[in-house]
């Protein structure tokens, strides 16, 4: 498939002064996440200056939905307890206007959560975070996902993200070796990032957070999904050059969240915004 | 709030041999804890000497807490499944003497963990572990908790920390910059720490595993916690000498709660025990 | 009690390019564990080149289990709701012929899990991995479990390891020291490894989920289970040579779990492969 939008980065894309906002007004950051991952994505959202707080059950999840600044839904692992509070929480930030990111994980590969997803995409998410066979599978193409692993290129879902995207009212992100996010008139691609992501349990789980963290602080969902995706890959990109391996690159990661400023991300950022592709325009 | 209490460290307050008889007696430290923070749980105890056991599921959390050394009830993700098994525990440990340690986080925030500490400490917990905002709440005081943070400092909360640990019978513990400990008759402040514990997850959940685990081999609970609190902050102290931010802070946090000693906290101790400064004794 | 197996290493127990046809193949392990260690068990799955899914919930278990190269079934905190998915997903892992392994954690110290764990191994698991307090106890035999710590040592567990194994038709892993890997006729010694190994959280339940990649490759459970060990033993030699204590060992066993390759096992490896010992064999 051939691309014609343009590499040259549009400071227009990045706001990184949302980073100072961000660790200034230390938003609450409520998550309802899978098992798995739920350290690190707590972690994530305090080192990115975020106050997490995992409130998951019925009776609770609704109410803290309201005063939260932001709210991450992880279908990573969800047992039946879980799927009830997620509605609840998903209705009430909806109500009262708290941004909120859901990650649809193994979406079209695994039913129940595929069904789930489904009801909760219908709540009018702000932001839906997945990798490219999870976004192809929400636009009903793809070739499907491999267990929780995307085996579909980012580039591959451009056209499927935008009509996501288009339905939904949901600014869309796909993570891979470059990050694609739509708001389903402009795509940003952000170049930054390492390979390490892909070795760790749960990137993409804190990544999910981190949006929500900055969609808490930023008037335009689009530019906080833009500056999440791009402080983060800085971060990694930090955390790479120190990190033995995926082991140690776990709290190099955590290290560089803490540390990653608005000058350190606006000098490392390789973001470029344009019109969609010819191909995922028509 | 002006300050009247001696500032000299009182080394009746503050028994280091506690190290040594924990690392000996190796004991068995049930735990009973949120899904966030279940693994640094259980390393921590591993690291300063005892056994986790994370039973906490009926027909085994009560006999167990029967056996064990000791036993941490924590409310940080309370699903319903959990409830049963918690008051099971809390019942067993409390009937066969087992010391048991409550930290009811979002206490007076979230309704449904804040009926449920109620019901846990009308069974008599040995140590009540907490935020300043926790503990004001449980006193009925206090400008309440921003989630699961606290908004009030820790010399705020003497007055309720004492009258909560008059009224249940219970150590109360209240992690701030300067921990304090009371029986409800002295107070002791610990001054060790460092500001990273408050940049990661969990450092609060943890600290309640290691006081369950000194609680099980000391005879005196008040003694029992201020060795905790102590090791535990002088831990952090040397943890943060290597630490580059959050995240690699945690595995030296085990490393150093692995390797301190008797010697090295008595050493390092910032303790001092005295009456209620004029304001709390009211 | 006296040995008389063969102490020099055959080379017929230990096949190193099983390392190198796990990486290659990326099997998909699913993984149905405990809240404690399920980050370090999908970790340590990613690092020795596997894709872990950890699918637990009812209409999603049983169907992976039948497209997943391998499955994990740990009993470490069992709640009610993951029950009924372990048992569809080791009958559908039966049906299909992918391999399971079961990790009976406080089998015979503990009664709900101890059920548990008898009902799901008549489903016929390809291994049973344990400590030797857990093995003896399956056997019906040895003092007891301690929580969920072993107070057997490995060598008492021979001939009940291998009584098991007989009895089950599953390879039988015991962890310790040394380990033991038995399909009821030979015997494998596996002296790599290192004491940290004991000092942190999930060292058995990660090796659990390591075996079950590795079986998912190999055509032969015993020469898997064989590599499993070893690898993840000679893993652990490598990061106890980085580490300053337990808890910077865990990011230094992935790094090293993500770097050992064929060569370095065959090279480090301490394996012993013989008969029964003459106790055993009665």
């Amino acid at each position: 498939m051939s691309r014609s939008h343009a590499e040259i980065p549009d400071p227009a894309g990045l706001d990184p002064a949302l980073v100072t906002r961000l660790r200034e007004a230390a938003p609450l950051v409520q998550c309802i996440t899978n098992t798995v991952t739920t350290n690190l994505v707590a972690s994530a959202v305090i080192a990115i200056g975020g106050s997490p707080a995992m409130v998951d059950i019925t009776g609770e999840a609704g109410p803290f939905a309201q005063i939260a600044g932001g709210l991450l839904i992880n279908l990573g692992t969800p047992p039946a307890e879980q799927r009830a509070p997620m509605h609840q929480a998903a209705r009430a930030a909806a109500q009262a206007g708290t941004p909120w990111v859901i990650d649809p994980i193994g979406f079209g590969a695994l039913p129940v959560r595929t069904q789930l997803a489904r009801e909760l995409i219908e709540l009018g998410p702000t932001v839906i975070r997945g990798n490219a066979s999870e976004i192809r599978a929400l636009a009903g193409s793809g070739s499907g996902a491999r267990g929780v692993d995307a085996v579909d290129g980012v580039d591959e879902a451009e056209a499927d993200a935008i009509s996501v995207s288009r339905e939904t009212g949901a600014v869309v992100a796909v993570s891979g070796a470059v990050d694609l996010v739509t708001d389903g008139s402009a795509v940003a691609r952000i170049a930054n990032g390492d390979p390490l992501f892909t070795r760790i349990t749960g990137a993409g789980c804190a990544l999910g957070a981190v949006i929500a963290a900055f969609a808490a602080v930023a008037e335009d969902p689009f530019a906080a999904t833009i500056a999440a995706c791009t402080s983060y890959a800085v971060a990694g990109e930090l955390a790479a050059e120190r990190a033995g391996g995926p082991g140690s690159f776990v709290p190099e990661l955590l290290d560089a969240l803490d540390r990653v400023d608005a000058g350190t991300v606006a000098e490392r950022a390789r973001v470029s915004l344009g019109a969609p592709t010819f191909a995922a325009a028509r």
